[in-house]
């Protein structure tokens, strides 16, 4: 098992953008996934429960999905941050939102043990970042996705939060 | 709003299979996504939950995702029943799974309202099928999907179903 230290990049988004039913903090339905930047990677472990099955024995493929999107945003704000010379947990956490989210299934993910993803960025600019994302369960790849990853644009500020 | 008749496809995979967290009727957790056969397309409605998002006012992109996921399986096996020269609900519904899923989300999906998601099969063999899916709300196409469906595998059947 890694060992991930720190605080976790979505433990650092801003209060108003913490609500997210896949990783954010302040959402008390959510998956509270956290993600660690780990060198040149980031990871995050998670362990599914019984209910978010797909077919009796293996985990849900939304599941590895949402778990695939929200760990690559998390990895494209913690990139913005080191393109910008701040460390993690020096400025507030950038929040980014999902272009385009592929992922292909190599193989039956088994429901039980731990989950790990680690993701990479693949490349990145000012507004955008491609990252590339591996989920494993018992130290096997069953999953790999690809995101794009954009900064939050104004318009998803709620008019209470832009004004 | 679109009038959906009949059962819907889920309602008809055997209760083995029927545990899914996107669309399994058994599953009491689950989101128990409804799709129905209208014409050449498949079509279901879905209403979020407040808890189910992604920045505050929006839907939770994971869940696009999972929707998305759940409705190309089922159009995938309401074709080849279709392929077959079968009503639907005339024999067990086939139980496909996905081997890749492209979301393509083209603006915020605002939260409050009913999701529709229409879906088409674009081409298909009697092993897979490629889904095209659309989802909208308040009329407007805010994901475009695009799913690779195949034939369940004997390697998800557990031991105590394959024996």
């Amino acid at each position: 098992m890694t060992t991930l230290a720190g605080p976790a990049i979505q433990d650092l988004y801003p209060a108003d953008f913490a609500h997210c039913l896949g990783c954010g903090r302040l959402n008390p339905l959510g998956h509270h996934l956290k993600s660690h930047v780990a060198g040149d990677t980031v990871i995050a472990c998670f362990q599914p429960e019984a209910g978010q099955t797909s077919l009796p024995g293996f985990v849900y493929g939304g599941l590895i999905a949402s778990l695939i999107d929200c760990h690559a945003m998390a990895t494209a704000a913690a990139a913005a941050e080191h393109a910008a010379g701040r460390a993690i947990g020096e400025g507030p956490m950038p929040r980014f939102v999902t272009a385009s989210l592929q992922v292909d299934f190599l193989k039956p993910t088994p429901l039980g043990g731990s989950l790990e993803v680690v993701a990479r960025v693949r490349e990145r600019s000012e507004r955008k970042a491609i990252v590339v994302v591996e989920l494993s369960a018992a130290g096997e790849i069953t999953a790999r996705g690809e995101v794009v990853a954009v900064r939050m644009p104004e318009s998803m500020l709620r008019p209470a939060q832009a004004s």
